[in-house]
């Protein structure tokens, strides 16, 4: 019964999901279901085990990991007790996890979970305030690269598991940027925004990033003008052979530390047969402060927003906060992730403890998800797994319509595993039954008739046939499950 | 690179997960999968299908939902836009989904996912903050108490299937429980304040039930001896029988409906086959406010706190908030439910389709995960499935440690679904990667050995064999995969 307050309530709220949220449901859960279970069973193959962590986290361990993006953050209200922020990612839970059992030196784990941030949302293309990270991590002090090279193998398997064929993995390590930064005279204090300048090279022109580097961040031109140069370059192996021809470059030690990374990393890349998925690309930044080494991105056609940016019409977007972007917004990096050797270190209470180096990935499923959709049949998706509809036939003024009996069969059924529904109605006609049973797609009927159940048979008929349909076939009711389950095999081996 | 601010603030908090929730890693995490799944499993064969619900909802969605508990709510902050509050629980968050979707009339649903609660944890008990919840629902309109009789029916399986056996299920009627309250002449509204104490009658004893209803409530002490003797009962078909010969109780028209309900109810469960499972118990009333016609609660031995409650110390009760209760307290109810026929139609926008019924169950996880994990040994569990770890076995000066063809072995593993790792190391030695296997439990080791490969071949050897093991078996590396596979279907089918 509900309480008055509640009854009066009801009348003043819009009946909606908070912005940037939806509900999942039908078909959409399932299709998203096989992503989750397409990624895990690529993680466990690496040999991934899994971790759990709360959905939210003491405010101070969120504190300075995220740079710019630290107002999105989302936090819980002061009820009295901690003060607490919902995860903004599945990374920095993950290093906290660490720092807080030291004894764990060496990990590969991946976590399915939800992340949130208060940012624009683009429900259309996959960008939401709550959505779903698929994080592989791996941790632990090994030798140069190897890790690096097996995380971008994942990236390759699981895009490739999920049907993604024209993906492009832009490969960028963090020491090389520095560098670049040094050398062209940037000073150490502001390495960090123009960093972040450079960062949204893949959202609008070089004029307007150099002109934010210059005009709001003060930079000197020709020191932008130099940075200009190094991070329009893209290619593979030719690029690394360029750059160990820098001797400007390669004379700062955080850019040669970071090439011979790349070097190191090519050869691994050439023994798993990934090259061509890799583009060597100097623009890319990434905008998380935590990021030590390698950084990555992957992206698709579908990536990229739908006109050519640098033709874009900066003025379309719109203005009302609450409108859908998605028409002015490509669906951005489907996985991404990078090397961030220190970020554990920053929680750890002790020095000794401090050094845990830690690479990973983490692939965005409901950017995936939209573009899987696209391609996908939804119409063959079923998403109930009933095997059987039971149902009874009979008439007269007589006619009990067996819903005890059905419950007795139904019961049955559901203790040998097998999938059973029926209707809930004491005196169903047959064409109910069978419009029920079509509804939910069951492949099977169980039909008790009067005469046949006295006798301890049923019938059990083949549904969704249409003009091949048959009569069915009686069977001993004590053989019933036996006989249901090997007929399931045949006909999930046949559809 | 971590931002200065980070650095700073690394050394001020306290390295730990916010008040009542907990990381879940390692074999606990795969204990409590393998209860996600057989439940899953469970409801699925009902016909059930999932859907997925933000983590938070316009707080206004939850006002009024929840009686006294709804100060255990958390609200998330003010910052600027929708105010919004973590779900309770996932019943309203579905009574708010089905009123979204006027076009679903029928729906039978199941969802697992976390929901929140300010409560005192006893985290040793499962009793949390954040903790799972698995809930199977059936909204429609059918005939009385056919879907209400199923829910009982997989919270049997459910508990069954979970190996749980010693448990009861406590089972009673809201118009039944109001009929009491009315025919003992509580005033109509007081009606939910006299239920909500008698909801605690499992956690202390009769007197001081009574003690609230009469001197916190007010209630006269006739009217609470009165409630008190209806209370006391409990039984079966029996008490159904007792209550129908009550003529005051038949001639209130609240209970005479819920007596009916009750007798259809036994009925359906006899077919079922599960009425030994269920205790028709008058003194449960379930706090919450949505409930409309069945309420009930399966317990177990281990729900009851450790001493028996009626002899219980209250004043031994923890003072301070941040110590765990769990000594104190049992697990309570491993899974409950009841039917919300008016929940919907409270978030209903039009009258006429206010009407949807619902009644559903409620497994609690982490509750069913510590009493599990008590029985279980965990030992035998194994967190990862790497089946193959690749080595490389070699020495002298001339040999190169093999990673460029280890890694080409393992992305070969890989891609035939086969989980496998190796050394992050140039040269390991072969007692070193013998023991990474070891360690990670992987059944079966792929040697590459520098003749060997030479020639395409590499050696297969079963692991863990202890003194029965044999010095494995040469195989062509084109055929590795298809041995492999074959091998592991022999080695699973034997461990």
């Amino acid at each position: 019964m509900a309480s008055k307050e509640g009854k009066e309530k009801a009348q003043q709220f819009t009946l909606k999901t908070p912005k940037g949220t939806k509900d999942w449901a039908d078909r959409d859960m399932v299709l998203r279901s096989r992503i989750f279970d397409t990624i895990s069973s690529v993680f466990k193959r690496h040999g991934g085990v899994t971790i759990d962590t709360p959905v939210f986290e003491l405010r101070e361990i969120l504190a300075g990991k995220y740079g710019e993006d630290s107002k999105l953050i989302y936090d819980l209200q002061d009820q009295g007790g901690e003060l607490c922020s919902l995860r903004y990612d599945l990374t920095v839970p993950f290093a906290r996890f660490l720092a807080m059992n030291p004894t764990i030196q060496q990990i590969k784990r991946y976590h399915l979970a939800k992340v949130y941030r208060r940012d624009q949302p683009a429900m259309t293309k996959g960008r939401m305030r709550e959505f779903y990270q698929c994080d592989f991590d791996i941790a632990g002090q090994y030798e140069r690269m190897i890790p690096d090279s097996e995380i971008l193998c994942i990236a390759v398997e699981g895009l490739t598991a999920l049907g993604i064929e024209d993906f492009v993995i832009k490969l960028n390590h963090r020491k090389i940027l520095d560098g670049i930064f040094a050398v062209c005279g940037v000073p150490l204090a502001d390495v960090r925004k123009i960093s972040s300048a450079v960062d949204k090279l893949d959202k609008m022109p070089w004029e307007d990033v150099k002109n934010e580097m210059t005009e709001e961040k003060g930079l000197p031109i020709e020191a932008a003008d130099q940075i200009g140069e190094y991070v329009k370059m893209k290619g593979g192996v030719d690029l690394l052979v360029k750059l160990q021809q820098d001797e400007l470059l390669m004379s700062n030690e955080s850019a040669a530390t970071g090439i011979k990374d790349m070097e190191v990393l090519f050869s691994y890349i050439k023994s798993f047969g990934i090259q061509d998925k890799l583009s060597f690309d100097l623009s890319l930044a990434r905008g998380l402060d935590y990021y030590t080494g390698i950084i990555y991105e992957c992206v698709t056609s579908a990536s990229a927003p739908p006109s050519d940016r640098t033709n874009k019409d900066k003025t379309s977007k719109p203005k009302d906060p609450d409108q859908d972007v998605s028409e002015y917004v490509g669906v951005g990096s489907i996985a991404a992730g990078g090397r961030y050797d220190e970020l554990v270190g920053m929680f750890s209470q002790s020095k000794k403890s401090s050094v845990m180096p830690c690479v990973g990935i983490s692939f965005g499923v409901e950017r995936l998800f939209s573009i899987i959709k696209a391609k996908e049949d939804m119409s063959r998706i079923r998403p109930n797994e009933t095997d059987v509809f039971v149902m009874a036939f009979g008439g007269g003024k007589e006619w009990t319509g067996f819903l005890p009996e059905r419950l007795k069969i139904s019961k049955v059924l559901w203790e040998a595993g097998i999938g059973a529904e029926f209707m809930y109605k004491s005196k169903p006609k047959p064409r109910q039954q069978f419009d029920a049973a079509d509804k939910i797609g069951a492949p099977l009927a169980v039909i008790l008739g009067q005469e046949e159940y006295a006798h301890g048979m049923v019938k059990v008929k083949e549904l969704g046939l249409g003009e091949n349909s048959d009569e069915g076939r009686d069977v001993e009711i004590e053989n019933l499950t036996d006989h249901i389950s090997r007929l399931l095999v045949t006909i999930k081996g046949r559809r």
